[in-house]
């Protein structure tokens, strides 16, 4: 058995069953149906478990390292890069007109899982890209879009988001890199950014970075920031991108974990930049990243929970240990046989692909934004504002949580670094903190989505399960949905009356609504499979993971409801204690 | 402020208030009354602040060196170690004939806490030794004692516990290490034992392994397992302790955390073993090193809680980011203002008092085990069958939980390993792994502890309840405690007809009773502070702890109970799904 096998039928099975009318809306669905959607991730999935799983430890260790302003990234990631690259994956959802591939972001992302699957560090190079290439299609002008557009979407080029600085995390009104309009169509950029995702590194030739800056003279503020693009080398009097920029990196961070990404420190002195749209829409661009990045970030959690899961899988399997205390055969068993294993074991595989589901999801919703159809288009807009945060934080906190339990499978020898496990529990927990925080998620539903959004997704929901079979299940979701909407309403009124505990109690509130959407999804998959139409998965193990998630996982959202209900007791005790250590 | 403070109010609340009537009924209590105990916590830990906790970052990143068959540790540990001995911290809970000074274990256990707060790594080397004068006082020859017992109650020399070998984990009957009996009253040891925590090291000269090992010639399974003591040097004919005795040290173990603590691989060559006990007595003699190691285990997961905590509010209190979305203050504001701040600051606090509260309670009802009151030393020995188990898994997971929070809340910052708490993350991790996986206590609890241990502490627990002040809390509580009484009757059902079910959910039954347990202790806090004593600690923020457990903690009593209930559903669930990757 290869170390990795890329979960093609079940984007088969969600692209072609589960979600399948969802994605046929999709604008560019043809060019992807579902057997060609499940072919890509396939072939990505062999080159990866070739070419960059059994790179990933070493990876690791060698980790990233800075000489004269520079980054080196880890023996292997260049060439693999290149590789990659040239193959046309760099370029999955770029526009054809740019030598991309023109195919459905979702179809990117399913991409981005594999990659991560293979090195969560490695596909943080050849993902966050994207974002630039989105930002300067959506805004540039046409001199940007003919310099960048082609070079940053094939691959040839890197990209980054530089946003947060020493002071100025979540809060940008605290930003202090500054832009100076020269008057001859540049900025002179300057300032110190942090935590720069791919700042630096050996993988392309040059590096275009997309930076929040505040346009002197201009607004105070966060209408004072403007979006620029800062290449590493900017072009010489005869086109070529030789003349070094004002951007250097003088330190990588040493970090708990995706060590072989580069997380730089960058300094930009007097670096020419070139502004994408006008003084004042910087978020206005940020935000198209972010989205982005919110979306890959889910990803990249469920590529780490599906290679923990499957390497826990295989020790499980091969690891001889403990009486059979069930069937009462003579001797140790392969802890497979254990019951406390197996249920792990299937968790893990439930949690993964739930997060799977509710991704997908999303990201088919953020490309039925484009739709020609205004009414989808709208509600696509309102379902997009929930099921990203949703996405980010569900996908993220169960990728920590498979990560965990697949080491606890692997006990002692999961502790140990050789085992390529506790690897990936280091890069996945950095997944709820980027991106914006999966507080600062929790925050945006509570305090902007309650009126548009969550109303639209519960009427969704109600709408889902009113039309799919009645039954326990569906009466289990129903339930959920009326706890959805109780706390709603009181979230709704707490933000005017007492806004300490609608904030206070905003993740919970997320996650309550998080299981009614992956409640209605397991429904419709359990209505997929009775269906009994010839499907690509396994049946009776997808309809176990819905059992498994309607009988264990679901149950938490009582304690969810429960905690919105005492808020107010939660209040008062958090306002009480006085967190002092004497 | 300085970087750590010991709780010593806490502990003085807890054996001086709290836990009092049970603290005073442990033999030699007198010796440690709650304000000695208090005290001792207190000067250990500025020492602790002052020695350790600056050497634990760099501690991590030095590791631990292997160099011609010995173990090398980080710089400073050595100094720090012989210091800490020669002020007699290696020797609080050893008799005072063996030069120690003879406080009740709860004290030493206190004292493990403060050592795991300053460096979980270091914590290791001088705590596990004590199993170690344990066995040897409780089985061992006169010889043996008087070689021994002195020089390892002190900390002159150090200890460790080799049970693990590469195919034999949980799993003893696997077991390979030889003794062959010379017939001269030595053995002699061959075989590999791994994961030896402190197998080699340069704090002390010499070091006592005591080794599992299978007798040559003796019964088959478990039955034929000694336990022998074999020094890393022997003496030689005029008593001087300077024969290497076929113990080497290869290689140390790479590991995710507690890269300070050497976790060695140790091959034993004919090397001299003196027996413990007799063949066969060797399990007997483990148990005593592993209760210890358990409660050990729970008290390193709340030092590396309290740190992580107080970690968490020192970066809160300083770092201004974000509006105040409450109060409306013009600005930026520290993040400890934000409401989803404090409640993970409030719920740090909650779930490392929590922890405490149960492990300090487990560490008592250890010593009343030994009480000349026979009755209560039998009940005793019968809550301690439930209470250990729970405070190891308890403990070990809140430490996790913590530590998570901790990161968390300095977001990236918390990422980077100069920050010093992403190493409590991984230093933490190990402790629902070793001495006994948090799983194995679970299958423990429910094979072994539901006809004796069970109903005891149940009844304990009742007996609490009804003789506390009713109300809605005690309400709460007895509600949990017919939930436990339910699934107790339930799984001793379901272990005679279908034990798979109760195999999976035995983590589930474990928390529930946990639960029940610290909401008595909980519901004992808040009459503490109603008598309205004047208490050593701040009494609103120990009751806002006591009211945020019971109103977002205790809750999750419901979805365990909701698993619990559903174990036949999770049965066929688990069963029917084939684990393939296909």
């Amino acid at each position: 058995m290869s170390d990795y096998i890329a979960p093609s039928s079940d984007y088969r099975f969600l692209a072609g069953h589960v979600l399948a009318p969802e994605y046929l809306q999709m604008p560019g669905a043809a060019d992807a149906d579902a057997a060609t959607l499940s072919e890509i991730v396939a072939t990505l999935g062999t080159f990866v478990a070739e070419r960059l799983v059994p790179l990933s430890v070493l990876a690791d260790e060698e980790g990233c390292t800075v000489a004269d302003g520079s980054v080196r990234t880890p023996r292997g990631y260049p060439e693999v890069y290149k590789e990659l690259a040239a193959a046309g994956w760099a370029s999955l959802h770029v526009a054809p007109e740019h030598g991309g591939q023109g195919l459905p972001l979702a179809a990117g992302l399913a991409c981005d899982e594999v990659l991560s699957s293979g090195s969560m560090s490695f596909a943080l190079y050849a993902s966050l890209r994207l974002g630039v290439y989105k930002v300067i299609d959506a805004l540039g002008s046409d001199v940007l879009k003919s310099d960048y557009l082609s070079r940053i979407g094939s691959g040839e080029w890197n990209g980054t988001m530089c946003l947060t600085e020493p002071q100025c995390g979540t809060d940008l009104s605290l930003m202090r890199t500054t832009a100076s309009d020269t008057g001859d169509g540049t900025y002179r950029i300057s300032g110190t950014k942090i935590f720069i995702t791919g700042g630096d590194h050996d993988l392309t030739e040059n590096i275009a970075h997309l930076v929040l800056a505040r346009v002197q003279g201009g607004a105070s503020g966060l209408a004072g920031l403007g979006l620029f693009i800062v290449p590493k080398f900017r072009k010489n009097a005869s086109g070529a991108w030789t003349v070094p920029n004002g951007v250097r990196c003088p330190r990588v961070e040493h970090k708990l974990g995706i060590h072989a990404s580069a997380t730089a420190e960058l300094l930009f002195e007097d670096a020419h930049g070139w502004i994408v749209g006008t003084p004042g829409t910087g978020l206005a661009g940020m935000f198209i990243m972010m989205k982005l990045a919110r979306l890959g970030t889910s990803f990249q959690a469920i590529g780490v929970a599906e290679i923990a899961s499957q390497k826990a899988l295989a020790y499980a399997r091969e690891r001889v240990q403990g009486r059979d205390l069930v069937g009462g055969r003579k001797g140790s068993v392969p802890i497979i046989e254990h019951p406390n294993i197996r249920r792990e074991l299937v968790r893990m595989r439930t949690l993964t692909s739930s997060a799977r589901m509710l991704a997908f999801f999303a990201s088919i919703t953020q490309e039925t934004t484009a739709s020609p159809d205004p009414a989808l288009a709208v509600q696509s807009e309102r379902l997009l504002s929930m099921l990203m945060p949703l996405s980010k934080v569900v996908a993220s906190e169960y990728g920590v949580e498979v990560a965990t339990a697949a080491m606890q499978t692997l006990g002692g020898h999961g502790y140990i670094r050789e085992s390529g496990v506790e690897v990936l529990l280091r890069d996945v927990q950095i997944l709820p903190i980027y991106e914006g925080t999966n507080d600062v998620q929790s925050l945006d539903i509570v305090l902007r989505r309650l009126e548009e959004g969550c109303p639209e997704l519960l009427a969704w929901m109600r709408g889902q399960v009113a039309f799919l079979p009645q039954g326990r299940r569906a009466a289990q979701v129903s339930r959920t949905l009326d706890l959805i909407e109780g706390a709603a309403v009181a979230l709704a009124g707490q933000l005017k009356a007492s806004p300490f505990s609608a904030l206070e109690m905003a993740r919970e509130f997320l996650w309550l609504v998080g299981h009614g959407v992956m409640g209605v999804l397991w429904l419709r998959t359990l209505q997929t499979i009775d269906q009994g139409d010839k499907l690509p998965i396994n049946a009776q193990s997808k309809r176990a993971e819905a059992d498994f998630y309607f009988a264990f996982v679901h149950p938490e959202v009582d304690v969810r409801a429960a905690r919105l209900n005492a808020a107010s007791e939660v209040q008062d005790a958090l306002l009480a204690h006085e967190l002092d250590f004497i």
